[in-house]
């Protein structure tokens, strides 16, 4: 790449984030299509079928595997194989807010949607997190993150326990990806649903984040930037507690309060 | 919200950003459904419409409306009427990798999928802009999003002349939304292909934001942050320049410099 500054213009080498198609099949029909930081595809694959509410836990999935190429070995194509007794997703699986012409769409539809699938219930959960642990993780995730920071274009969620311990840190170019890797982890090593365990996001909290980590049964989700109206609708609905803006000494808490001591 | 700061905890009124579904049909038939921010929608729904390759221009488009709902009028979920002649998309339209069982998937299979719809090239075009003009637009993009500043969560799109004027700026929830809006209000106003312009984004350069832009025929994007290496092979393919980290004075040029003068 060409680097240009005030006075100057150089050629370099630089490192750029690798960014490719994933496509995830269930008993070898094609499912969804995701772009991705390939790594932890297994991962990816188990949490984007859990927090879609197809499957319930690891022990819903038999094995993950790369499917065979034409000529060679390929790794963005895998194929999960459901156990024994799993029903099989319904077709429209992936568009799960597409409406009949018959009915309305509007948050309350979505929210509505991700309820009906949630199997995980985080009202009554006894999470309860000082203030200042909270405080401390962002930074503990971007130190966490250093080793990979070569590209600087990275989403990250990191899993802590309530003392504020980094259970699990992964990273994506695609926030949802960062997610359902964090939460496919969970899945595989048979922790969810994550009770006593908090999310957070190196950016926004919008209703996507809110779903995934209410269908892995996390009690709280926090966020360095901004939730979204509908992100807040929903924490607040399931009984999540929500922090935004967490910097510094500071953050705002949009919903459940009561579990930051 | 709960306001938490070192040793204060007050009760606080915040404004959030808007997030609600949007679904797309086309001539009565659902095609997708996103999340956005409420607002310039049929702007959103035509660009979605180009970008993908289901329509060429604005002049595809007969009317788009708002459907009507069970009980009152509907404002998130929209239909478009083609022009007379224009051709209904397939129906596997909102799932172009999708591959089948006898061919691979890899980033090469994304950038031929785009390439196969492209009809704006933009190898030959002739716009030339001066790196000093290309540093001032992060700063104004900045400055035109200060009306909507309250919420702090929006990703922008900002279009731009050659000589750095800005002639449109959307935001969104999400990124690839806010680029929909503008390339849609560009479509709408019969500016497409978008030669001699440029397009910004707020954060950073995805596959997928290279594509709209090269759909809408847009020789130069633009970002604040970092690209990831397909959006770089796909702008390198497509003879496209592709600016990253574009901070202060400083720039990184990651494909087609000739254009920064």
């Amino acid at each position: 790449m060409t680097r240009i500054a005030e006075n100057s213009r150089e050629t370099r080498f630089d490192s750029l984030v690798a960014e490719e198609p994933l496509e995830i099949r269930i008993d070898g029909r094609s499912l969804a299509v995701t772009m991705r930081t390939p790594g932890n595809d297994f991962e990816l694959a188990t949490g984007f079928l859990l927090t879609e509410g197809l499957i319930t836990g690891g022990s819903d999935v038999a094995t993950v595997s790369y499917c065979p190429g034409p000529d060679k070995q390929e790794f963005n194509v895998l194929d999960v194989a459901l156990a024994p007794g799993v029903p099989a997703p319904p077709v429209q699986a992936t568009r799960p807010f597409v409406t009949t012409s018959s009915c309305g769409l509007c948050g309350k539809t979505s929210i509505d949607t991700v309820r009906s699938k949630s199997t995980n219930d985080v009202a009554g959960d006894g999470l309860r997190v000082p203030a200042d642990v909270l405080c401390a993780l962002p930074g503990r995730l971007r130190e966490a993150q250093k080793v990979f920071e070569r590209t600087g274009g990275l989403h990250a969620a990191g899993l802590f326990d309530s003392t504020g311990r980094l259970v699990c840190l992964r990273e994506d170019v695609g926030r949802h990806n960062a997610f359902d890797k964090v939460i496919g982890w969970a899945a595989m090593s048979g922790r969810v649903p994550l009770r006593d365990h908090l999310i957070l996001a190196s950016g926004r909290a919008s209703f996507e984040l809110v779903q995934k980590a209410l269908m892995a049964g996390l009690p709280l989700l926090a966020a360095v930037s901004a939730p979204s109206n509908l992100a807040a609708d929903l924490a607040e609905e399931s009984g999540m507690t929500l922090v935004g803006f967490l910097r510094g000494e500071t953050m705002n808490v949009y919903t459940g309060a009561e579990r930051l001591v």
